[in-house]
């Protein structure tokens, strides 16, 4: 663990012996980050440079206590893009053959797996036995079996594992689980979640089952999935689930298109979900209770989270979800932060055991006790 | 059937020979309406005088094309405030044992049956065999067979049957399916249907099965399920269903507290739906197609609907809703004119074996087909 003033000093002088990278990135990082702060640094590769990486990336550059040290690839003309955008030396680059050796590189302290899910498992457990702290894009894996492997091969080799639940951090959505603690909705009744969107390519992985390890369910379902537990502040003990088709030359065996559930909470809250890859304008996570209710939509989407309650529009300011999740997991790793929502992989097999439970439900035709 | 005007010239004969009945009201009642009117009217008797009733009466103040001509109740002293409030003749009030003799009453077209839903099957029979036509309150009827019945009896007296549907009228619902009708939506891939409130008094008779035949489901869930198929504008033809009590000492046995249900329609599209007499916030539609979406909230409340679509907000103005379906009501029957969303007897019955179905399957957990 570096402290933020050494690492800058290590990057000044990375900088100063790499004549032929751009300056202007490293200058427009300096520029935006707090220089006042001094305190440690977690210092983190990313696994996997494709879009949600470039976008984790980007809002890294405006963090202070998590910086981009280093880059997993198999495509060695993207790890030689990233260099040169993010200064990162020679050393703290890897294939997927020779990542293993990251366990003999000091300056890195995480690495965030962002792979085709089904990769998650196996590469997670390899960076936990390299002996790093692992985040983990979600789903965590393709099942609650996988999850707690992954689980368990962490707290073997301890290290931390989180998972990239980046709305557990949104301020909007913070002040609904404040609210909600402080009893301002009273008894919870009822969660609505609509999670989707009209995919497009269908050449992506997300569309192929043995690196998708299923369908929108997976990718956009775990919203509501994970969005029912933040938001009604229990866990659920039965699911139904109705899967529809309509595209099956579109989404093909094992990728599921639609899926509507339904979820039991122990204090008698219900829920109704929507999970979609073939619908547009579904981003709304719904609560009501005794006393009051919150809407928020969008509630997941990466621009500005709307929403209001009873009390009228919830106004927390936005800032880029990356940012500030990458903020909150360097505390978390580095000072043992404790978060109002938990983001390790304990939370993230409670999500994959739903999974489980809405892929059986909607195949049986049968209600689930989770 | 009378023209305005010549009721015009009764009511106000009458008004003179009733020196003891307050003239405010009536001089009210013919200062909203349209003067230039001289169509068809429509004389409406209504049975039953509960809340709705009462609502139905002021609404109806307003019309042109329909008045409050009779009165039938159970209860002498509602008929005196009634007679007194809206100037009904003696010879236009009824008992619910001496009602078949409004047959013989040339000053009565019509019957609103909005009495306790278990009652409307037989009451609903007697008006069609009194040879009146019959506007009924919705649910029509406790289920589909008895709805077949009434849609015979009606026939076979060649009167009209009409179901209460005022959200058939009402102008911002009417723009979302004059949209949907344009293709403005793109095919239609989802309908969401939020129905309930927390229901008060609990010894009102739409907590008691005898009377209700069911609970929320009856009562407000039914707007879910109508709304189902005008926003999406097809039948169901399958349905799964969840049913949830928290309070069953407050929602006895065959009295729904929560009812969630999925609908499948023949062209691919899904419906969520939610219906409970448990929770308070819910009135919302939503209907999202290829190419846009429609959202209603409040959807089916008395109070102005909001809505918008991708294309903005509804701006259509607000019309007391009984006003509205009184006007058009009044045109079905004595016009033969045609409303863009039936309000017929068939049009219930269909809405009729959608609950039927929703009951099944929610008592066997199995997809019920419709």
């Amino acid at each position: 663990m570096n402290t933020r003033r050494d690492f800058l000093q290590i990057l000044a002088a990375s900088a100063a012996t790499l004549p032929f990278l751009p300056l202007s990135g490293l200058a427009n990082d300096l520029s935006k980050v707090d220089q006042s702060y001094d305190g440690p640094v977690l210092r983190v590769a990313i696994m996997g440079l494709g879009g949600y990486g470039s976008r984790v990336a980007e809002a890294m550059k405006a963090c202070t206590k998590a910086v981009l040290a280093g880059v997993i690839s198999g495509t060695p003309s993207k790890i030689k893009n990233w260099q040169a955008k993010y200064n990162i030396p020679e050393k703290n680059c890897y294939s997927y053959e020779n990542f293993d050796a990251i366990k003999n590189n000091p300056d890195i302290d995480a690495v965030y797996v962002i792979t085709p899910n089904a990769l998650h498992h196996d590469q997670v457990i390899r960076v936990a036995k390299a002996g790093k702290h692992v985040i983990c894009e979600k789903p965590m894996a393709l099942n609650a079996k996988e999850g707690e492997e992954m689980v368990d091969a962490c707290k073997k080799a301890n290290v931390k594992l989180l998972v990239g639940y980046r709305m557990h951090f949104e301020p909007k959505t913070l002040e609904v689980i404040r609210m909600r603690n402080s009893g301002e909705f009273g008894k919870i009744m009822f969660f609505q979640g609509q999670c989707g969107f009209n995919i497009g390519d269908p050449n992506q992985w997300r569309l192929n089952k043995q690196l998708a390890g299923g369908g929108s369910l997976m990718d956009i379902g775990i919203y509501a999935i994970n969005g029912s537990r933040y938001m009604v502040g229990e866990d659920p003990i039965w699911v139904t689930a109705q899967e529809t088709k309509t595209q099956p030359e579109r989404f093909k065996e094992g990728v599921d298109e639609t899926v509507q559930f339904q979820l039991g909470f122990p204090g008698g809250a219900i829920a109704s979900c929507l999970s979609t890859y073939a619908m547009n304008h579904l981003d709304r996570f719904f609560l009501t209770g005794e006393k009051g209710f919150a809407e928020l939509q969008p509630s997941t989407g990466y621009g500005p989270i709307k929403g209001r309650t009873h009390k009228g529009e919830l106004t927390q300011p936005h800032s880029t979800h990356q940012t500030i999740q990458m903020e909150e997991m360097a505390d978390i790793i580095l000072s043992g932060k404790s978060p109002v929502v938990p983001v390790n992989g304990e939370e993230a097999v409670k999500d994959l055991k739903i999974i489980d439970a809405i892929y059986l439900a909607a195949k049986t035709g049968k209600r689930v006790t989770i």
